[in-house]
């Protein structure tokens, strides 16, 4: 969940002062029309690490906005006296905004789930009951006309150490950081893998997470009051359960990919040693008796002639020719058209003890289908959810899940094209489409941003592989495997 | 979930000749319709006790239709070693019907769940989990375009065992009747439980379960045609999940409460004493230590005049003013309009040590706005589950929840409007709006039917009483509330 607010996203002052004033008076008008209307409300959750700026968010936002229609509350973990008197939800319903108005709620039903879970105070199965309780709740205030915008503010580990620091150093802030604060960034990996599940497990298509990075005060608070504006202008058809927020680019056009160091490069004479290592490494593995019970499921997407071909075929090399299955994803045929999106590769699940390659993958509903518009927006927002649950159950399993995207920058590309055009057995593998693709790869950025963002997960994560030098990319592929593989 | 299906449903068999013709040819046309369009799948899922004739009524509807477009699939309880080597979900979405076809799936991803909690094999929050994983999965399917008839065939313990014992009585029919089916039989009230309860949380507004009484061949036959029919002539509007089937009407015209008998009476004399004796032990259990962690809710339903206010009057008696309220319910005030339906009865719930009492409550929902169209189908439908959810977490925190449906005969409701009409101090409690209801008689009879069947759980069962003789309606309610205490 936490991959692109991870990154380093600034906003100077300069960008920040002249963004603001235009950002003010359209928040401004968006409040007064939700008030004059009072058709639907806005509940914004906010939840997220200690000292990423939730409070000082909030603070500026409600400034920003007019605070006479606004309707914050701090929940307190502990439910008060009165409120345990009643059942559990008895203290968010009293808390709900009425139509017409804006709430802010610091804390959530989700909150006190996480450190259940978190400190083994509950089991997995009890928490997975509950999140799905949460997910009825928050599906039936949609439908009763309520946009709900869920906030989480992210800092990674280092920021808010050094973020803590910071503040305890200083004389006027050091009443932020409480004994609790220090406590709870010991745990943070823990505190993180689990607030991750939670997100995404509540991430609905109707009422999706968005991440706020934390880091720097100016990036966030811009994309909070964009984000926030976005809601606001939301207005959902009847009885459509649509996202409330289009997942926004972010301001600094910075998305994950380009941070890739594309400089990576491997000599011929140890490719090809390396190579033959791995794969006399891999197939040993797979060979194993303990992978009897176990399957690999290998996804490879990127760009076009980012080299997922010689990729696979440097892992199929190493495989016996009865036990795996390469799988080369096109678009839907008539008749898989006829059925579920998952349907087509829920029937090439690899059986235990096999192993599938997907060249092309499920995923191309969140990538060609929402860049091509070749499904709705709902479609597509409510895919994430669905897919990792389709994951988690091929997990289950025994499928261990590696997912690739093969990365290269724009002018590879296109030297790869022109050599794909200039080789006579290479030429059917470059086709109009291909160049059609290029020219939207902007928004592909973008929507492989928030693939990866929305669907790594600790029992599927995805793998950005560096595939400028091709040597190098097929022996990351191959290394990552057998890492996960634990050779 | 099972209370209309237990009634007598008889259809003779000259009504059923005359049925058919037209429901065939109607069935066909439908298929054909869906088999042009392509646009649609309809899935039938098929459950149910043992002996209810589900193969028996399965194989005529495939009769009625052409079955060269319908895929009958029954699924073992045991998966075969095929699916045993892949994800669990992989045996129902590789027998998916594609568009255009009629699928029809005896047994289903419940089956296996509702025997493993009946004999305590998994854990309630494993089941809970589950039964998620079972409503996340049919929302993408109906999201996908698909339409989902869940229908479960019924019969009660006493004709269940009448059944098996009559079939194995019989030559020919001898061999439907295995060892198993008397094991389940011992079983059946454990059974029926857990099945109750599990068909409830997984009857959502976009999947309902549609309950099949299958006494009478005959009844259960036209029923099954007339579901189907009315599903296969389901079309949604894009991106809205409305139920696949209205509530249909039974075909006998025998809604559950004309059952009820209404010549029940006490005498005055030995009202006065039983009442007295009941109000005594009342106000005794609610002091008593063990209510402390507990609280109680009444909720009154019921047809106009038919004596809601005398029953509470007699309540609130043995009660201590500063632990009880009583909260007359009527529609919607301008402020509780800005809220979501259930939020101004969240803000009642009892604490623990209180009495809440209901005169009219949330059920307004699925009786006068269904009847009255204040708000959509799909609305109403989601309703149930909603309010189930909802009495579920109060009864985890302690509350107790009891609710009457306070039942008179039209006859009788005519002669107190008259008889209110005609004593001054009564006028006041008779409006036009209460003769306008009363035009809808047949209507809230389909409605209060619908409303028992989907909302009485054994957590917060519906009491239907006789309230012809007021007398007796009193004592009868609070006897309820004793035994519920177990005073």
């Amino acid at each position: 969940m936490f991959e692109s607010a991870e990154l380093e996203h600034i906003l100077s002052d300069e960008e920040y002062q002249q963004a603001v004033p235009k950002l003010r008076e359209a928040l401004l008008a968006a409040q007064y029309h939700l008030l004059d209307h009072q058709d639907r409300s806005l509940l914004i959750i906010v939840g997220g690490v200690e000292g990423a700026g939730k409070g000082d968010s909030i603070n500026v936002l409600s400034h920003w906005l007019d605070a006479r229609h606004l309707e914050v509350h701090a929940l307190p973990l502990q439910p008060s006296d009165e409120e345990c008197m009643r059942p559990e939800y008895y203290r968010y319903f009293r808390r709900l905004p009425p139509k017409g108005k804006i709430g802010i709620h610091f804390g959530s039903w989700h909150s006190q789930l996480i450190l259940d879970y978190a400190f083994h105070r509950i089991s997995r199965n009890r928490m997975d009951a509950a999140l799905a309780r949460v997910c009825e709740f928050e599906q039936m205030l949609v439908e009763e006309g309520w946009t709900l915008l869920k906030l989480w503010f992210h800092l990674s580990k280092k920021k808010q150490r050094v973020r803590l620091k910071t503040l305890s150093q200083s004389k006027q802030q050091r009443w932020r950081v409480s004994e609790r604060d220090w406590k709870l960034l010991k745990h943070y990996d823990r505190l993180a893998q689990v607030s991750s599940r939670a997100l995404r497990e509540t991430s609905t298509g109707y009422a999706p997470w968005h991440i706020i990075p934390g880091a720097d005060p100016n990036y966030r608070q811009i994309t909070l009051g964009r984000i926030v504006l976005s809601a606001l202008n939301h207005h959902p058809q009847s009885a459509s359960i649509a996202p409330p927020v289009t997942l926004l680019d972010p301001i600094d056009g910075y998305p994950l990919l380009r941070q890739v160091d594309l400089n990576h490069q491997v000599k011929s004479s140890e490719y090809r040693q390396t190579l033959e290592k791995y794969q006399g490494q891999l197939n040993l593995a797979l060979r194993n008796p303990s992978f009897q019970d176990q399957a690999l499921a290998l996804v490879f997407e990127g760009w076009d002639a980012a080299g997922k071909g010689g990729a696979i075929r440097r892992i199929t090399a190493a495989l016996d020719v009865r036990f795996y299955r390469v799988i080369s994803v096109a678009a839907p045929t008539e008749t898989e058209l006829r059925y579920p999106y998952l349907w087509r590769f829920w029937q090439q699940v690899p059986p235990v003890g096999h192993v599938a390659i997907f060249d092309r993958s499920w995923y191309g509903r969140v990538l060609v289908e929402r860049v091509e518009n070749l499904c709705s927006e709902a479609d597509w927002m409510r895919a994430y959810k669905e897919i990792n649950e389709f994951e988690e159950q091929w997990r289950e399993r025994g499928v261990v899940i590696l997912k690739f995207w093969l990365h290269i920058s724009p002018e590879e590309q296109l030297r790869r094209f022109k050599q794909r055009e200039e080789t006579g057995y290479k030429r059917y593998k470059i086709t109009p489409e291909d160049w059609r693709n290029r020219d939207k790869w902007p928004q592909y950025e973008h929507a492989v941003s928030d693939m990866i963002d929305r669907t790594s997960t600790e029992i599927a994560p995805w793998t950005i592989i560096a595939a400028e030098d091709k040597k190098y990319a097929r022996l990351k592929v191959l290394k990552t495997i057998l890492d996960r593989l634990n050779v």
